[in-house]
């Protein structure tokens, strides 16, 4: 039973194929040097080398794997490996492979490609494929691809692309399997062996008038279960999920999580068939847009490749630490404004950083469960004065007992009751403030509809810093000094 | 066409049903407080409430939702009217809507239910169910559930429950349909027949040899194409991919993004067919995981009802705010240190917290992108060297530019060239630490077989802040004073 695929063994199967590729590269690097000389284009030195050595080995054993499988391998290799490993790839695959890759690993391939393989590795892709290759592809490129498809094709990419990146209609495709609701299951069973296999997660038919409006779904496991006597129409269902192509992409996501959907029908506004949407494609799209949001809180605008260059990778972070220094000088010019208070009481610089910093943390706890609730639609507006109060009970409770302690540790290090006193009020008040901002923050931006996952951290740390600074340093000053 | 369904108006709808469930609850409440007095038991009051006021019609409007629709709108409500519309559903709906409420609200409607309730809404699910719902039920219900069950279910229900909860095993469910290799693919079908529908998610039957052992899989898709001449054994697939119960969830979940299954065999160790896992359960299990990080990320320690009490509340964020509150003392002890430098320089209690603040800033974009790396697997041990390299370069180049900037601010706020030299060398030292902490910390985890993504922002930040402080002041101390 070695066809058997165990996804642990496939996962050191996979780490050990690289080190055996690293390994060949690495002898074929040092070959190279010495060819180098002789000023070969490079794909035609990896074919020299490949051929000369037991290159052919690793051809054959990236022939035989997955094309996830390659670009597991292609993201984990640094580019210069990355682009020869590429090289060995058998050309008719390149478009099914540059599909699985991520965003910046597809970049560096796609930057490695002359136009014509560009061309060549894109016409082999159905059009809602060539769709989502299309905005990392270069005009002239899309340019030949487009003229090089026969009409009926060309109309689906046109549609395809026509939608924005987060719209149903970016995720359809349109591998759609129909049948009119007139005829006998028998019918439909003989339709269906006509092809040779069904396409990729067909778990319904879809059951279509003659004006191809869809009027039901035909699910297989009815199918192969019932009388093949019977009409489509006695047997077909009429209670299923149909999306629309100008729908949010998440709100198709949740209907496949909350129905427990593998496809879905996508109509036009007259409710003819013009696309499905399968599991497959929901599962990458969540995958992605959960990381998306994970990035988007560090302030990584995009994916970033771990091998990228030190230049990239200062371009895709340096917007969000010039917001960072933006938020931090500011609070460093608060604390500038009490800088006469610290010369006489220097203990207050050592304890506000504490003050400022765990009203931010209490801050980000409120701001991520509203924004989880959020996502979850659970957020109605005449909620937010219960939330209100409770996130107020929590920062009361929290602010007590932590301000209480941390009122005892600065009495007991400074020897000053009304020092320790300052701190606890300070803590209580400072902790008030992050449980209001992070109700208001991101409910607001619900309000507003703006996407509350981003950005909310930040602006909840701003208020949290300054505003601890603020509190703190005023309270000393007007009790202490 | 209105029984197709449409996700954006279905969540519209449930908003408007949900409003409408409140406004009922409202009138049922005021009738409530006159009620009262009588001292009728709740769900007696529900009752006659509900039958006295249209409420009927909302009992009805609940009966025909989807059951993920009605866990929604319990969702969605504040605790007391949650418990009246979880009054309102029918007893038999009970269990599968606990399936399908978050853990949060799940608790809460258990709590609300008395152990006879609670065993009539289990008994009615399937083994893989009841073992989901275990963890939260009281021990006497389950010993109780158990006893009620046939022998086969209570020996699955038994060992669903034997796996860890990050198992295939917890995964798993046991509705296989199987089949010999050498019968024909027209006595599969009839076989087929004999059900009233197919399990969902039936994409495949697998194909078992007399012992129970896998040999291969059976797709629908192909069934339906195929010769029924044919035996099984010529059309099934033999390279298909089988979890074993202890395996993983996340490599089985890895193992269905990448090869886009909707189902798979699971196995024990002698190769046989003990069960599957589907694309749903999947989906599900990535969703919780996701956010299962997002919330560990801000020390939210489970998944928190936004109705929760503030009590609640409290416990499951305390321990969070402990860790920072620990960090932030010591990084405070740290600047006690440099009490005297302050006092004779108080330009450096405004301007530490911005060295401190963009260095965990910086940490945190590297941490973040390398827990991303990480958990696609594509971190090698041999890659470490390359990503010290260019992290170490990206916070050199931020370094020059930001400390840069705020050197001549400092510079300019001050009037001292001095102070702003030191200011720019403490920036590019301190993004200098973060990015090699920033580094260390998230592949020591990964070598230490830990989860890099809990925890590492706490660390990273507590050694920005603390070095941060140490090495401006320190810096100051030494060339200022």
């Amino acid at each position: 039973m070695n066809a058997v695929i165990d996804p642990k063994k496939e996962l050191e199967d996979l780490q050990e194929d690289l080190r055996e590729v690293q390994e060949l590269l690495r002898r074929h690097q040092l070959v190279e040097g010495l060819v180098e000389r002789q000023e070969m284009p490079r794909h035609e030195l990896v074919e020299a080398l490949v051929h000369r050595q037991n290159g052919a080995e690793l051809r054959a054993k990236l022939d035989r794997m997955h094309p996830a499988d390659v670009a597991y391998i292609l993201e984990s290799l640094p580019l210069e490996e990355r682009l020869i490993v590429w090289d060995l790839v058998k050309a008719e695959r390149d478009g099914e492979i540059l599909l699985e890759v991520s965003d910046a690993v597809r970049e560096s391939l796609i930057r490695s490609m002359d136009p014509e393989e560009l061309v060549a590795a894109t016409e082999q892709l159905e059009a809602d494929e060539i769709a989502d290759l299309a905005p990392d592809l270069p005009e002239d490129v899309m340019a030949d691809v487009f003229r090089s498809l026969p009409v009926e094709e060309r109309e689906q990419l046109r549609a395809a692309m026509s939608y924005p990146e987060d719209a149903v209609g970016a995720l359809m495709d349109f591998d759609v399997v129909s049948v009119r609701e007139d005829v006998t299951l028998e019918v439909v069973t003989r339709y269906l062996r006509r092809f040779d296999e069904l396409p990729g997660h067909t778990d319904q038919v879809f059951v279509v008038d003659r004006e191809e409006h869809l009027t039901g779904v035909l699910p297989l496991s009815l199918l192969i279960v019932s009388d093949l006597e019977a009409s489509v129409a006695a047997v077909m269902k009429t209670d299923m999920v149909t999306l629309y192509p100008d729908d949010k992409a998440q709100q198709a996501a949740q209907a496949f999580e909350r129905y427990d959907l593998v496809s879905a029908a996508v109509v036009d506004e007259q409710g003819k068939l013009v696309g499905r949407v399968t599991i497959d494609t929901v599962v990458d799209y969540i995958r992605d847009k959960s990381e998306g949001e994970a990035l988007a809180k560090a302030g990584l605008r995009e994916e970033e490749d771990i091998f990228a260059s030190v230049w990239d990778s200062v371009k895709n972070r340096w917007a969000w630490l010039a917001v960072n220094l933006v938020t931090a000088f500011i609070a460093s010019r608060v604390i500038g404004a009490f800088e006469g208070s610290i010369e006489r009481l220097v203990a207050l610089a050592a304890l506000m950083p504490i003050v400022a910093g765990i009203g931010g943390n209490s801050g980000n706890q409120t701001i991520t469960m509203i924004v989880r609730a959020a996502a979850l639609g659970q957020i109605q507006p005449d909620h937010a004065k219960k939330l209100y109060r409770k996130e107020r009970g929590v920062a009361l409770l929290n602010g007590l007992i932590w301000g209480g302690i941390l009122g005892l540790v600065a009495w007991y290090l400074y020897s000053s009751i009304p020092l320790g006193m300052v701190m606890t009020l300070a803590m209580v008040l400072n902790l008030l403030l992050a449980a209001t901002m992070g109700v208001l923050i991101p409910t607001t931006m619900v309000k507003l509809g703006r996407d509350p996952a981003v950005g909310s951290s930040v602006m909840i740390t701003a208020c949290t810093d300054s505003g601890g600074f603020f509190i703190f340093l005023g309270l000393a000053t007007l009790f202490l000094l």
